[in-house]
């Protein structure tokens, strides 16, 4: 008999960051960093032969609203429950399918905000159940596909005037014969990184100098630097940056959609003798002529990607030569599935793919992605690397291991996804014990 | 003192529309038209001098998800609860732009999707309120403001590269001379319409050339039709409809985004011969090089904007040329303020703007705001038209008329929001009585 999804369960699970404006930029000056949980739970057996086999995945937010997007994973259950589990490359792409084009729930998105990241959330938990079971880490269970199983978890809808599917498959092929060869270069020397701890908004110079120069201590190449609150202020961390790591180590920065096109360019042409490796997000996310106009009109290359709504706008972005670097981000967008059509693009395009990490376990599941491009699509690592934050990993049960500056390959079976249920507990809103406290000491303040 | 908005009420309203289908086309085959529903209730006295003043609002679904949408709105409560009621042009300027740049609700889009439709209701609820306590409806309260106020509602944030307040500001003053003579015309002749009544996928030949013979005789200069099943389907379709109206009646159709870009070109081409008015929605509604590529590509116009997301994406679609008719909804965008936004930059381009309607109340909000660019934006209802669809407008306590295939310019103050309380009360989802027997007669059918 076939196992069976039994049920679908979701946490509204909150970090309350902003008390040390970890994570403050010039956009989102106070996130409470945030996770609407799913647990796919099954009557398989795990891949231990003990108990029943269970999928994990979330949404990333950073605070209100969180419980709406919860609500949203909820409104999926019936797609699930009840249904066979999901194992294979097959079922992964039907249940991925059927998410997207419930046509009532579509009509909420089409393809984007809430209802899209729940549905992310929902296939990166089934990925997480398919992997665990095939007893590989995902970037090994994706990368040990064959290409045409690749191509059949692709939508290519609203894909085909820039990426066919037989365009596809010829990009996965002709990465097939060296996929063997890189899983090893892969484990033995892990993934390039970069960090953004030195570089929140909210940090005094010298806590930004400090950081900068441990990051450099610590074997990252590269650093980044939130900007776009006030030129002048930007100008100056961006020098004290610069003289604290030295010409050699990249200083991206990130603007974080602070800008319209005019801004960007006079901010970055002003910050441009400082060579910042790139500007992120200098405008909207949607604005695909925008950050065209950006990057023709100042020397910083663009990079843009973790607020792209889907693959449609990420094929534009690609069409009209608007971005130098394709950031992708595990939470998103819908899932596995759809970052693999955005691979697929990028890759087709040439151009690289630095995922966006950070937050709630982001770095956790993109890594399995990035790592997945270099042995099967892209096939390089060239002017390619992760987002490194070194937040909240403590709450995962098989959190990321960063090296000398490179992400070591995970190992453990699955997508890296899993919370502890001791942290699940202790941070659900609002009636875990952490939050129980706050509020209980707030009401005191103010009583 | 400042009366003060008290609560915020929020409904899931649904009805069963999908038991006739009513509403399908290519994309959705059995919708289920709903409203998540808000009233914001206030201390201040109504118009009337009697009871409290309310105003409501309304975000436009299709059945599932109606509930996720509804939790979005519950989640700005704290915008608005304890709050001055908003009334001037400046409170609604601070209420819009306050409720989309909450940055921790904000992360759920960006200003796209559920969060953003549920921004939407809300600000649509208090400029019915506003409009009410002004003893105008929408459109003359807002045709009366000076052009310095209306440009205060806008939020210019990634539109400055193709529209400036300064610009905004000129457009509206160039129409102020005109504005009294044209508000007189449209409350003797009201405002033009089209029908898609007689256009839905689901209907028999017979019932579509009844309806849209029907929809000539009623004084329809315009008809349309649900396309993109089946190329020859389509085509029989459409000769019988301009057979059954003649060659003087406009037939536009509305593919609901089902194709990619080249099989809108080969399927337009082969319509071409029955002189199609506009094809609606051939693609993906976020692609504008993809719609841009169809305009160019085929000799049929381009419209589109039922499910645009927002201001940046209308923006570009005319920075692109991709559009020759921009159709705003009034439940999509956040609102009146960001409607604003995008006739005005349709103005800027010279492109008309043909609301999108249909569904749940989107006639009765839409009109408002077709009748004010008319008076106050654009000056001209040349090539203009609003959809007209015939369903559920007995529910609502001010519904839309038509004479002689025109809306009448609507006289009661508000904006025409406003749904019976009986209608809420029977169709509320899923403990309504409607769907109470609904449900039980299922669970007897299933027994």
């Amino acid at each position: 008999m076939r196992p069976t999804v039994t049920e679908i369960e979701v946490h509204d699970v909150r970090f309350p960051t902003s008390e040390e404006l970890d994570g403050s930029d010039a956009m989102n000056p106070d996130p409470d960093y945030s996770a609407a949980y799913v647990v796919l739970r099954t009557d398989a057996q795990d891949e231990t032969g003990g108990a029943p086999a269970e999928g994990h995945g979330f949404v990333f937010t950073i605070g209100r609203g969180n419980d709406v997007t919860a609500a949203a994973i909820r409104s999926l259950r019936p797609h699930v429950v009840g249904r066979p589990a999901p194992l294979t490359a097959a079922d992964l792409g039907a249940l991925y399918r059927d998410l997207t084009h419930d046509s009532q729930l579509r009509w909420l998105g089409p393809e984007k905000g809430v209802m899209h990241m729940a549905a992310g959330a929902v296939v990166n938990a089934a990925w997480d159940l398919a992997a665990r079971q095939a007893g590989k880490p995902l970037w090994q269970f994706l990368a040990d596909m064959p290409p045409e199983d690749l191509v059949q978890l692709v939508d290519f809808r609203y894909l085909s005037d820039a990426l066919t599917p037989e365009e596809a498959l010829e990009i996965l092929r002709a990465a097939e014969p060296g996929r063997a060869e890189r899983a090893a270069q892969l484990r033995e020397r892990g993934y390039p990184a970069y960090t953004t701890s030195p570089g929140w908004l909210g940090y005094s110079d010298e806590k930004m100098i400090k950081l900068a120069q441990e990051a450099v201590a610590d074997g990252f190449g590269q650093i980044k630097l939130k900007v776009g609150g006030d030129l002048d202020e930007d100008l100056r961390r961006m020098r004290l940056a610069r003289e604290a790591v030295g010409p050699e180590v990249r200083i991206a920065v990130d603007a974080n959609q602070r800008w319209d096109v005019a801004e960007a360019l006079r901010w970055m042409r002003a910050l441009a003798p400082y060579e910042p490796h790139w500007i992120e997000e200098p405008t909207s996310p949607d604005d695909v002529l925008g950050h065209a106009a950006i990057r023709s009109g100042q020397p910083v290359k663009v990079a843009t990607g973790e607020h792209v709504a889907n693959r449609v706008v990420f094929k534009q972005l690609l069409q009209a030569g608007a971005v130098d670097f394709v950031q992708i981000d595990a939470a998103r967008v819908a899932g596995v599935n759809e970052n693999l059509a955005i691979l697929l693009l990028a890759a087709k395009y040439g151009v690289p793919v630095c995922p966006h990490a950070g937050g709630v376990g982001l770095c956790e599941l993109v890594q399995h992605l990035a790592m997945f491009d270099f042995v099967a699509v892209s096939g390089s690592w060239e002017d390619r690397v992760i987002e490194y934050v070194d937040h909240l990993h403590e709450h995962f049960a098989d959190p990321v291991v960063i090296e000398r500056g490179r992400y070591r390959a995970p190992a453990e079976p699955g997508f890296s996804a899993r919370m502890h249920p001791e942290s699940i507990a202790a941070y659900r809103y609002p009636d875990g014990p952490e939050w129980q406290a706050r509020n209980a000491a707030q009401q005191e303040g103010t009583s």
